[in-house]
């Protein structure tokens, strides 16, 4: 196993990288490469374990960085040689297995565009995220890739999702829901109304619309929706989790008694909102390229990073882009299917 | 001020309406004219007060009941004499100021469009919630009547949903948002990036794209966005706050120690918890129609039926129905403006 790591990409590069590196290289002996400033990372490589570098890491250089406030498209093209590009260039030439950043998700996207392109048959690649649901966690997709979708595109994220859900997350028949105003068939927009057509025609496990609350409830494996309602919904729920982890907060120091109450809970609390943390997930696939790239929280740890290098690591053994290759292709141009009833 | 409430809408019917209604005609002197079946309205105001009714409380007889899980168009029709076109009927024939109804939406609005009308210009009627928010509320409209909307119905919310914040909340210059995926002007989808154009063009205190980390954290008092993505966005809220408060009873019952804490802080606690209902707001217009009509929460208890008919009076004092009709007047036809820079 042969992971090309971004070096350059997360909030605190690149210890977390070269930590997170260091952890997966040591506990299951795949071989990591670091792309990023070769200076830079030879100085953290030698702060982390000394002059005695492990044998199964090594570095790329690449002299470049996109910034995660840099628009994707302008930085892509200005830094032809940034380390985001030079990660995927191992994929592509077939030095790596498979490519993880923590950096900015737009120039992953773009970059990855270029270089890895798309695999044949796939209108869009999608952007994913894992959800923290009731006793687990859910992939939602498009979360801002496309923020104008048309049902076809939805028809394939739902099977990209339900492949990544089977080859990277262990889940067996995964079920697909359509997020949607309501659970009814005839809910929903154009745009949905059309796509959940689409969707009872796919090979899919597809449970039909699905609402917010079934969703949190844990009722699904994979929700597709279309970039902009995918992303609003993403930002809306960690604003939410946020403006009800400060009013927490709050309470309890609004008098002696509950600021007691609060020291005694603390352990507990903090517990509590580490399962909503996204850290705490490793990392999540730029689906719909053709190679595998995991993108990671921009404030992931070292332990994120070390997650993300598993996540890539399991879709390289399952199989995933060879299983996305044989769907996408069985499942044929939806819009060849037979129009929806009217 | 007299007010036609709508009896038999919430959960709970009819106490929450005798209860409430009882609480504004003692201490606002109005006028409230219940509508629903009178046997029932007799007894649960017997019930409540004893044989002296008050005078200033009326009844008008509606033999009918719409349920909240009945199909909107489909119960209105079959059953025409409900509570809730009864009361809409007393503003229709000017018996009532305004009316108030805890009963389902989709029935308040297909009836309030059969009696009221809309108001002249308006291209479509749009449901409003007011969201809690950092240091206060934010109201955010469409969320639910029109899945499908087109940028000349999200510059009308605009405005509806200003002179809503002006003359019912008393909010001066109201800071008018619009829902989308990223701040910068040219970020959205199709809709509102026409929509977004549209909007500068109106006489508003209009401040772009907002995303919703900024609307929680109190950056807008009225946000726009069409009634899909409203209504995703307001059922993740629900969820997320729904499923954060779960996990924050779990952890608080993890162990001995967390359990002695979540005792202290109970009422801190229980009070941050009432910031979020939306039980603690009275009530929210269903905006375009030609007359006041205030839609209550279905959960309501006396006070939020009480808030609801003090949201009524304030609307009518104000002359929110003339300030719309003048303003939307006054925008004229958004589509007749000049079309967005290419």
């Amino acid at each position: 196993m042969r992971i090309a790591l971004d070096a350059m990409g997360s909030d605190a590069f690149p210890e977390p990288e070269v930590l997170g590196a260091i952890q997966a290289a040591r506990e299951f002996g795949w071989h990591i490469i670091l792309t990023g400033n070769e200076t830079q990372l030879l100085e953290a490589l030698t702060r982390a374990v000394g002059p005695r570098l492990p044998g199964n890491i090594t570095i790329e250089h690449a002299p470049e960085r996109v910034t995660s406030s840099e628009q994707p498209a302008f930085a892509s093209r200005q830094k032809a040689k940034n380390s985001i590009a030079r990660g995927l260039d191992l994929v592509k030439s077939g030095a790596a297995d498979a490519f993880v950043t923590a950096g900015n998700t737009g120039a992953a996207l773009t970059n990855g565009l270029l270089v890895m392109k798309r695999i044949a048959g796939i209108r869009r690649p999608a952007l994913t995220v894992t959800l923290p649901v009731k006793n687990g966690r859910c992939i939602m997709l498009d979360i801002g890739a496309n923020a104008d979708c048309k049902p076809e595109y939805l028809f394939q994220f739902g099977i990209m999702g339900a492949v990544y859900a089977e080859t990277a997350l262990g889940i067996t028949n995964p079920r697909v829901g359509l997020l949607s105003n309501g659970e009814e068939t005839g809910k929903g927009n154009e745009l949905t109304r059309a796509a959940h057509h689409l969707l009872t025609t796919a090979n899919l496990n597809f449970i039909g619309n699905i609402e917010p609350k079934d969703i949190f409830g844990g009722a699904a494996d994979v929700v597709v929706t279309d970039g902009f309602t995918g992303n609003v919904a993403l930002k809306v729920t960690e604003a939410v989790a946020g403006l009800v982890g400060s009013m927490i907060k709050n309470a309890f120091t609004s008098s002696p008694l509950a600021m007691m109450g609060g020291l005694l809970a603390k352990s507990a609390i903090r517990h509590a909102s580490r399962d909503l943390d996204p850290n705490e997930v490793g990392g999540v696939p730029l689906l719909g390229l053709n190679g595998i790239a995991i993108k990671a929280h921009g404030r992931s740890n070292a332990r994120a990073i070390r997650s993300a290098l598993v996540a890539a690591a399991t879709a390289v053994q399952n199989n995933m882009i060879a299983e996305l290759q044989k769907r996408i292709a069985a499942a044929g141009n939806p819009i060849n299917q037979p129009a929806a009833p009217t």
